[in-house]
């Protein structure tokens, strides 16, 4: 049996908008290991639509009115056939390419410094793929609506005045996928906002090409979605959005029946990343260190104690973001310390 | 004018056990510009002796009796001809050499989890300098007193039942000074312990050879200390220790006059990192948020909306330590995306 490459573009009948429900229908079903190309479209493309719309997007803008509670725009659901509750979805993103040479920073009113500047804030940057590099454009201060709370509101051209911005400034790009996850399984519309068990809205930068992802399948056929594609950010994300921009990903499916995890995993060719969160980064900070001890017990069978001494001189925690109501930590772990067990 | 080279061994005329006093009289006086082969002493060294100690070690163990609050043993303090409050010194880190062929990692009662583990453990390695690797020896249960609340205690070799440990874990050497800074103004002796504007027990293990910490000068003359070497640490440092082990360094110490700083800064090859502290992750976060804006502004000219919007989308956030009661978040700025205005 060979492997099958699916092409799921970004239509108004393929997206959902803000939201992970248990009782969406899928858009496409796959096999073990089979392809996808898929397109993830920003919901930040209104914030210059000249720069970050074409016609595809516009379409998805003017005919897509179910939005919210969150503001992500979700390709999706993929259903994986045969996957099962208990069962782990592994996503291998093999690419990941900005669609549009533009991508947008808003400075939101859920930032964490949004009581010192006491405004939100848009940056429009432009994109060099060759470079993998981003400068900006301009920026101006958000005055389309009292505060940014309508998912995908425009901002016409010429209603704003663009301001020089971040003069000789570059940004390397990391073009990632800032929500991706399966389903949920409590019945009802989940906000896309916070990250969980089932992944979603992680916003982790090293969820790119080269990354492959791991996902505790919730309900039967596991039903990923995949959207807020970013082309660059910052651990932490500390004004609430990354560098946001349109991306077009091929990505392969599989389920695996031999893992079992309690939460999302991220592996890279040199790296596990464990992902935790908490009402606070306190309680982040804990979660991903006993997430931690716990992996290290499960899949390299690392005693207690040793894991804990092994994560203090090895294992480095950092913070993922603090922009997402529950906010994130991930401990990397180096694989070349351990004696390979993995997936 | 040319610089000298100094010789600063750790004996028991050198060194200060856990605490920094500004009145504590220098040991050394150097010029600006001047080379110190300074020799770090792990005040760990007693969790195994057999191991971790030297004649010169034992010297200082048999003969420093003055201890406290803190536990690390520090080697200073070196005074600075000319340096002011307000100056900032500047420590490269020409080179950070093991001492001997072992560490030690504990998991203390201060550790994150321990009231998860509810013991406390050391863990020794064995150190591979060359390889820059080191593996587990053995462990134990700490039963030498009721908790590790004496500085150097000393654990007799044949009075522990010393366990296999991380059979086939490789941990990667990062040589770094885990507690260095110039001593604050205020009068008394402060416990080695809390990280501070004085920089103190950051616990970075990216204050090594190749970086430059930069402090800024609480007292004239600064009055360096260094101490607290670990051979390897993961950020957040989460059991309590690092793996610790003593180190001989080679620092260039530098008074600069033109620089202004309030809180410790690293500086690597490629990187610039900003040190935050607070009671919580929460606060340290936000601490970090703030410094780093206000450096991206007064070192390379950025507004404080675009250093907002740069430090969302290219600012990488991690967690230093969570066991030194302020809690450590840094800041990593990648030099390649600023016009270079630095030091």
């Amino acid at each position: 049996m060979s492997a099958r490459l699916h092409t799921l573009a970004a239509t108004p009948q393929s997206v959902h908008w803000g939201y992970f429900d248990p009782d969406l229908a899928p858009v496409l079903t796959v096999s073990s290991g089979d392809l996808v190309e898929i397109e993830a479209l920003t919901h930040h493309a209104g914030d210059a639509p000249d720069l970050l719309m074409d016609a595809g997007i516009e379409r998805v803008f003017a005919e897509v009115h179910e939005r919210g509670p969150g503001p992500h725009l979700l390709t999706g659901p993929i259903a994986l056939a045969g996957a099962r509750p208990g069962d782990v979805l592994q996503v291998d993103i093999l690419s990941a390419q900005p669609r549009l040479a533009h991508g947008s920073n808003l400075a939101g009113h859920w930032g964490a410094l949004y009581g010192d500047f006491a405004k939100e804030r848009v940056t429009v940057f432009e994109l060099d793929a060759a470079a993998m590099s981003a400068r900006a454009l301009f920026a101006y201060d958000w005055q389309t609506t009292p505060l940014v709370d309508v998912p995908g509101t425009i901002v016409a051209p010429g209603s704003v005045a663009r301001e020089p911005a971040l003069e000789g400034v570059v940004v390397p790009l990391r073009p990632h996928f800032g929500t991706m996850g399966v389903v949920p399984a409590a019945r009802g519309r989940h906000s896309s906002v916070p990250p969980g068990a089932h992944g979603g809205n992680i916003d982790n930068w090293r969820i790119g090409a080269g990354a492959r992802m791991y996902y505790p399948v919730q309900v039967p056929g596991a039903l990923l979605s995949v959207g807020d594609p970013h082309v660059s950010q910052g651990d932490g994300e500390i004004s609430g959005t990354a560098l946001e921009a349109s991306l077009n990903g091929v990505l392969r499916l599989s389920v695996r029946s031999d893992l079992r995890l309690s939460m999302p995993l991220l592996e890279t060719p040199d790296e596990l990343l464990v992902h935790a969160f908490g009402e606070n980064l306190d309680e982040a900070m804990r979660a991903a260190a006993l997430l931690t001890i716990e992996l290290l017990g499960s899949r390299f069978g690392l005693r207690r104690d040793d894991a804990y001494a092994f994560c203090s001189v090895a294992v480095d925690f950092a913070i993922t973001q603090v922009v997402d109501g529950r906010q994130g930590v991930h401990a990397r772990i180096e694989k070349r310390c351990l004696p390979f067990r993995g997936a």
